[in-house]
């Protein structure tokens, strides 16, 4: 049971956009444009960026929700993905966000560089990252439930691919 | 120096912002939302909040933004809004959304609650703190240079103490 009394049932974080949608409206456009926007980082990608940073922070809805997406949008599926000595780059940059701003080297971004990662791929890598230690938190940190089916997860995903972020609290 | 170039020297997150300003909207209005919004917690308490949350996780330039501001806007200053059971009691779940969304426990909420705190100030503390661990972990991630001298937050929290979050881009 979430601390709080949303008043409403949705799954997850959309039940806290709807309790709250003053603060929902810029956290959905900031997804949006993160994960879904202009990028020569390809959807999938992104969603792989997002899904293992909410691994790392051990927050099961994020994981999942984000999971489902990277799946159905990588061609190769998140392992496949993997193969790309950018990503990896990009991922071990993520990483290193996860613990502390701090953690994060000139080494593992002269290391990104070097597998080809331009300077805004590295800006959204990190804050991709930085993003999903703030959603992560906002999710755990009041105590929302993850739904434990994965039609649920999918449903979600199809959603969101085909209507965007920014649509979450219209009705499935 | 930064880790990437930015292409501009406007000081701290303000440099990130012009660099990305499709990310930087959102930002700008998820923190004019929780910062200055309409809420039952001042504009201070706020602040004291993204401050405390900001120094334990080590981001000098976010830390002494927010404390120049928390500092002019409460009373009898920070230590003296700690005397509130409410604000202390708010800051154990700051404190507890740093280390991790799922530290926050039951008995923390019916503390804050027993302390006179209602659902939408425990949710906007635990939506404040989750940000700032997204804020700092950008700002530092991508190694961004805190200035070190007093004046300039000065100059930066009687800007936006005036115009509001939202304005940081345009010319100081």
């Amino acid at each position: 049971m979430p601390h709080i009394d949303l008043h409403n049932d949705r799954p997850g974080i959309v039940g806290l956009f709807q309790y709250r949608p003053e603060t929902a409206g810029p956290l959905m456009e900031l997804t949006e444009e993160l994960l879904r926007g202009q990028s020569t980082l390809s959807r999938g990608e992104r969603e792989l960026i997002a899904t293992y940073v909410s691994a790392l922070n051990e927050c099961q809805f994020c994981t999942l929700t984000h999971a489902t997406k990277a799946t159905a949008q990588l061609p190769d599926g998140m392992l496949g993905a993997l193969e790309s000595a950018k990503l990896s780059a990009l991922l071990r940059i993520a990483a290193a966000v996860q613990q502390s701003g701090s953690a994060v080297t000139t080494g593992d971004v002269a290391g990104a560089r070097a597998a080809g990662a331009t300077d805004l791929e590295i800006h959204d890598t990190v804050l991709i990252a930085a993003a999903f230690c703030m959603y992560n938190r906002y999710v755990d940190g009041l105590g929302v439930i993850a739904p434990d089916d994965a039609d649920t997860y999918m449903r979600m995903a199809d959603f969101v691919m085909e209507r965007g972020y920014t649509a979450a609290l219209e009705p499935a």
